[in-house]
């Protein structure tokens, strides 16, 4: 695990940070209309493999199957008219990129999606089905941005960003409000972190309402950057990812990494194979579908890595942010079972 | 679809049926500690493709994965501690075998399954997770009586039935009770029926809370013994059924005809490959793992027999019992992408 962050035990607000827990209440009153308010699941036969009680978020039954609603409807709602009136563009090709697609739809503006062209057939149609125009671009992020910035110039859309973004990350703080109004007794939060923005939300929320509140990361060995950046002490970004979590292969912000820096208290880094078990864990006794991005959290709480650290011995309550559901079930089936690679 | 229930419209009190929402209500107070309160999904892509505001009651995420553990504990927290001393007993070899197991537990008892050779490993595991004595049989039902009643002669111990016992019934009642205290605003529910145990209670519960509530079940073209007797006016049993949905096969009993006969408003037959489309739907769009008997009502909701019925027309909001969700994984997405038989 890395370092601890340092200011972990006095609170979340007045820092400076680029949401706060002010900010975060009032998404959860404006998006209020457009997102789900999601059950938290409970298994006690994980529990007793666990050997703690865990208290799973299950943003997999959010609209568009993701958390990422919450940020995206936070982002477009907050716009005037004047500036909602010309759209929004993004150029995700993940959850983000369905979620700006559905909350335009739900604002009843155009949204722009700029997705590469070996983007999956199902991340295609989920932007499709809420109705976002799609701009083809390559493959390479230098494309995608600058396609974005060609849409953004042409059609005057504003850019919503996926992480690095005040109301982005206060839409996604929501989730804390939730998780910690239905289960208050939880010391421990566990969230999948990649750009940093649903950690950073979770992280401001909850320590704001209780600073006691441990914020663990749960980050993929093949995109281990939080875990470097942590360790280095400044936001490191690698040369290439290798994992079968695709939602996670993100690099920290300027508007998150101070977060995950002061906030985060540990980073448990573990395999794909972990992240394939948790999956399959989900799928057979929580009964839940989970992507590999959303399993990550309970292949955290299972790790070596964890049960070795002091936040073991101190977590009791283990709350577990389940990020989405957005997997194919023939591609989930043939990893489970021919541990052949998800992407 | 069958002929329409003689007292579907004036409640369902004070006609000698084996329970009545007094035992349910009773039943919710006592079970309170041991099952948990399901929760209700929906879906706007899922509206959407029906035409009809769905509301799914989540029996899959139930304790032991199904809704059966609410008759199983009503049964055996019911037990005074003489009875209760000696154990129980049943020779389901499907859900109801793993929550007897449960409950038995719960309650500190011995539980005695009664199992046929043949049962899939996976059954047979939840009855072992749960620490429920197995007891081998032969397939036949007679097999499988004879060992339960030598059991029962040996032991002392009480038999639990799956279906046809008023504790049973109105433990499995308490799914309506939850459902209508969360929306309503409900018209209709569409309910599995295999012996007829939760529809039985679904009905009592529902009719009484409010008696213009619709009531439809859902049963596999390949044991459609309910719709078959709703259509004689008596109990028909089939010589042999053949359904991937292997929580039905069972056929109704003199407790549960009675309920069925006067409160099921009508029967929807759906055949196996309607079952398996479901089944896809909850697992892509729902992101809920469902065993087959738990994804018929969706069928049912989807079918054109529904479609063309005076009751699609009446129906406006639409509880769907989600019944469970024990389904192999590896079973389920050969089923669906190869079209093979689950069993």
């Amino acid at each position: 695990m890395g370092s601890r962050g340092g200011s972990g035990g006095d609170g979340a607000e007045s820092h400076g940070y680029a949401a706060d827990i002010h900010s975060i209440r009032e998404a959860q009153a404006r998006i209020a209309p457009y997102v789900h308010k999601t059950p938290v699941l409970s298994s006690t036969s994980i529990d007793a493999i666990v050997g703690k009680q865990l208290f799973f978020k299950c943003e997999c039954f959010q609209k568009a199957g993701a958390f990422k609603i919450r940020g995206a409807s936070n982002s477009i709602f907050a716009l005037d008219d004047d500036e909602a009136s010309k759209g929004v563009v993004t150029h995700s090709s993940g959850n983000h990129a369905a979620a700006v697609a559905l909350a335009a739809k739900l604002r009843g503006i155009p949204a722009y999606i700029v997705i590469p062209r070996n983007a999956p057939a199902c991340k295609v149609d989920n932007v499709k089905r809420y109705g976002g125009h799609i701009i083809w671009s390559d493959v390479s992020i230098e494309s995608r941005e600058s396609v974005a910035k060609r849409v953004q110039e042409e059609t005057g859309a504003i850019l919503v960003h996926p992480f690095n973004n005040k109301n982005t990350i206060s839409g996604q703080g929501t989730v804390s409000l939730e998780l910690l109004e239905e289960v208050p007794e939880i010391d421990t939060i566990i969230v999948p972190i990649s750009g940093g923005g649903l950690i950073s939300g979770v992280a401001l929320a909850a320590k704001a309402i209780n600073p006691s509140i441990r914020i663990l990361a749960a980050e993929p060995k093949g995109a281990d950057d939080s875990a470097q950046s942590k360790a280095a002490g400044k936001i490191i970004t690698l040369p290439s990812t290798n994992t079968i979590a695709d939602g996670l292969r993100a690099f920290l912000g300027d508007l998150t990494w101070p977060v995950v820096r002061d906030l985060v208290d540990d980073i448990i880094v573990v395999d794909d194979n972990a992240i394939v078990d948790a999956m399959k864990m989900c799928y057979e006794m929580l009964k839940v579908a989970v992507e590999p991005s959303g399993a990550i959290g309970l292949a955290a709480a299972l790790s070596d890595e964890f049960k070795q650290s002091s936040a073991w011995h101190e977590s009791s309550k283990i709350g577990i942010i389940v990020s989405g559901g957005n997997v194919d079930l023939g591609v989930l089936w043939e990893s489970l079972y021919k541990q052949i690679p998800l992407v």
